[in-house]
């Protein structure tokens, strides 16, 4: 069931990519008229966002659908898709080519299916619960650090919580003679502490269609990850703090002190 | 004598950008063995280096070079090439595909060409001073915003600088309704000023190699810049705040307060 799943949507996540790619690239050549580019953003959203659920309602009738843009379509079968057909948003509107699909599923309340995919580098991260995390098909590892000070850590923040929390934690990690990263989307962040090209990532407050990929891979690859029920997450969210074992102690700590612990 | 320039180190850039792209994805495939991920990173870091420098050396053996690995090769034409091969080494040492070549020419106290190559994203910006930025060939503007609220700016730090001054800026930022940016690739984000995606980037100190080529841009492209003297640079650095003219004055309170002010 899983690896028909899994399959399905590796697929799908190129497709949608190489959409969202196209638009990418047509959005590059428009003549900067305010209105003519906000438009094309529109379609772009609305057409991968429409490619991911039509193809996931076609092929997995039985399953449900949960993506930022439209409410929860329930299902019957125990699988739950959650997708962001763009992260990095903001990224994608101006022009930065650092954005990514994020598709996962839920089954029973956890995360089996974790996939991110990068059009532009060309790279698909993957996760399945029990059977490893991988980049372009290679074995994934989280970073060997055990010190705040030896790699860089990826800080989000969003309009949605306090964004002086994140400065909080870049002040903290400065004074600890650490290194932070912000390329505003968490998709690929979370993908890269997965690869352990980022040693850990942390935000106050995720949506699941942001983290769940992100946390399962990051999981899969031998890092620390928040405890938290997915199926809970699908409407509260998740405070985020995941990477490599050897600093989750003194990342953990300088998050308490500086994010409000969500319910 | 500049155009004979200009499209020399446009190829010149796209070539070494290739280079560079071939070890990266090498880096990717290597099993992770911290020696030879070391080797592989110096003999690429080297070969990038020596094109590049090769090449100019080669074609117009007159100019001088400056570059980040090697000192001075003093010229005679009054022409000096300053080049970064991989700028954004941290990122493309941990597997991070955002880096770029950036390639700039300086003459008589002013830099004259500058160019930033995108191997991974496929994006070449380029500006001559007089002839406009511009970015695979289209025109490039720098954003229109009018309030540090309204777009990304771009903050960088090194560990030659407080980097508590890069804190304070981004504490200030957030303050006022702001969203900062930090991807650890000068050269990208710099090009990303002068195309419009972010507002401003601003670092309290950066070496000629990473800047100069950007700061063209941006100036090109309708945006402000510091005053200095790119003779001058070459062995100082500067104080970097370039980006929309619409929210110079308030940037520049803010960096004024946060970064000691680099002879």
């Amino acid at each position: 069931m899983i690896q028909d799943r899994l399959a399905f949507a590796l697929d799908l996540a190129e497709r949608a990519g190489a959409l969202g790619l196209d638009y990418f690239r047509r959005l590059e050549t428009l003549t900067v008229t305010a209105k003519g580019h906000q438009d094309l953003v529109s379609e772009a959203d609305r057409d991968v966002e429409t490619l991911v659920r039509d193809a996931l309602a076609d092929r997995f009738p039985q399953d449900g659908i949960v993506g930022e843009e439209h409410g929860r379509l329930a299902g019957s079968s125990g699988f739950t898709w959650v997708i962001d057909p763009i992260d990095g948003t903001a990224n994608f509107v101006a022009g930065i080519p650092q954005w990514c699909v994020v598709i996962s599923c839920v089954h029973e309340g956890r995360t089996v299916i974790g996939i991110t995919y990068d059009p532009l580098a060309r790279e698909m991260f993957h996760a399945v619960r029990g059977g490893g995390a991988f980049v372009n098909g290679r074995p994934m590892r989280v970073s060997s650090s055990d010190s705040l000070g030896r790699g860089s850590v990826g800080v989000g923040f969003s309009g949605r919580t306090k964004a002086c929390g994140a400065v909080q934690v870049i002040d903290a990690l400065v004074d600890r003679g650490g290194v932070f990263f912000r390329n505003a989307s968490g998709g690929l962040m979370l993908a890269y502490t997965a690869s352990g090209r980022l040693i850990a990532y942390c935000e106050a407050h995720m949506h699941a269609w942001d983290c769940l990929a992100g946390l399962l891979m990051i999981e899969e690859a031998g890092g620390f990850v928040p405890a938290f029920d997915a199926e809970a997450a699908l409407t509260a969210g998740v405070r985020v703090i995941a990477g490599a074992r050897g600093i989750e102690a003194d990342l953990t700590a300088i998050c308490d002190a500086s994010f409000p612990k969500v319910a």
